[in-house]
């Protein structure tokens, strides 16, 4: 009963991260409302004009308006070491914890041979040159605790073995202020297993 | 450390109904990652033709690409009943149901005073002149249950008394299949309070 148009923009809308159908028809239809209609405008132009001005740094991949990010071109942060993510979400994460002083390094993806990405998809190009050329010294191996992300953290690991890194992976167990009786029973036999001498 | 056109994305997308800051900020980032441009300018052509060639139908105000919508159009269905719901995706919902064959009406917002929706944004100037020019006998309240619904099913009635219609409202209980030890509290004394003899 909706049109070409309504229809064609709810598939569009459907391939957004973590949009469905029922989201993605009740974005379209609300900002199809007349008085919604500033909104709309407001999303056309700033993802024009974005898609136009933002590319991904040089030697980061992060995204960024110029040509190097603010990070890479920060000379008080420590570029011996390297913190490998898996997304400029994950990047930003970090940040926020305001405890990093290094450098990233943003993937294209995660392994996922299910969905065809293979070690050629990660991009790790530019982090090989930035090992070779930059002293690099430590990586932390930042991916997530997903299958896709502890097989990407693996591979990444057999790949800089020869380089003589001091390669490291975040820390796994119960999150900081959580309730013993919420945490799922994987992370619980984990943190079981990895337990630490307390004094 | 992110831009200004990101920021500016991440504001306009933030508008979109049920996005919070964090999603906008996943939807932002996803769409600028190189191999997802595809995705962004889909986003963007179909969103700008939508804006342009999507209205409101002069008649029951669902959102359609000509001056009356399909259902308007269709001489099968019953124009003396209406059926007013307060958005485009109720009406769709009902619609999905195949049950109706009458006509609609949709509001433009509900009553929600704390929101500064007063009586004069519903937008119901058009209902009163179908009711009046139709031979309208029948409305059925299709609001949600919603305190806002229910204010505004509550104005409608006492606004078309005068007309001597046949008023009823969506019948409210246990959903079909649900299990009762899954339904709540509210819910359930309104079931029990109005139910109805068997046999």
């Amino acid at each position: 009963m909706l049109g070409k148009s309504i229809t064609n923009l709810m598939q569009a809308l459907k391939q957004l991260p973590a949009i469905g159908p029922k989201s993605a028809q009740r974005m379209a239809l609300c900002l199809l409302l007349e008085h919604n209609h500033t909104t709309a405008k407001k999303i056309i132009t700033n993802l024009t004009s974005a898609v136009n001005n933002v590319r991904q740094c040089s030697c980061c991949q992060m995204l960024t308006e110029d040509a190097v990010c603010v990070i890479c071109n920060d000379p008080r942060r420590d570029s011996r070491c390297i913190c490998i993510v898996s997304s400029p979400a994950d990047c930003i994460a970090i940040e926020e914890s305001s405890i990093y002083k290094g450098k990233y390094f943003i993937l294209t993806a995660n392994l996922s041979p299910i969905d065809g990405i293979g070690p050629e998809e990660l991009g790790i190009d530019n982090l090989l040159i930035q090992i070779e050329n930059n002293c690099v010294s430590e990586i932390i191996l930042a991916t997530s605790t997903t299958p896709e992300g502890e097989a990407t953290a693996y591979y990444l690991s057999e790949q800089l073995k020869k380089y003589k890194l001091n390669i490291s992976r975040l820390a796994q167990g119960i999150p900081r202020g959580g309730e013993l009786e919420y945490i799922d029973s994987d992370t619980l036999a984990h943190a079981l297993d990895t337990r630490k001498q307390f004094i």
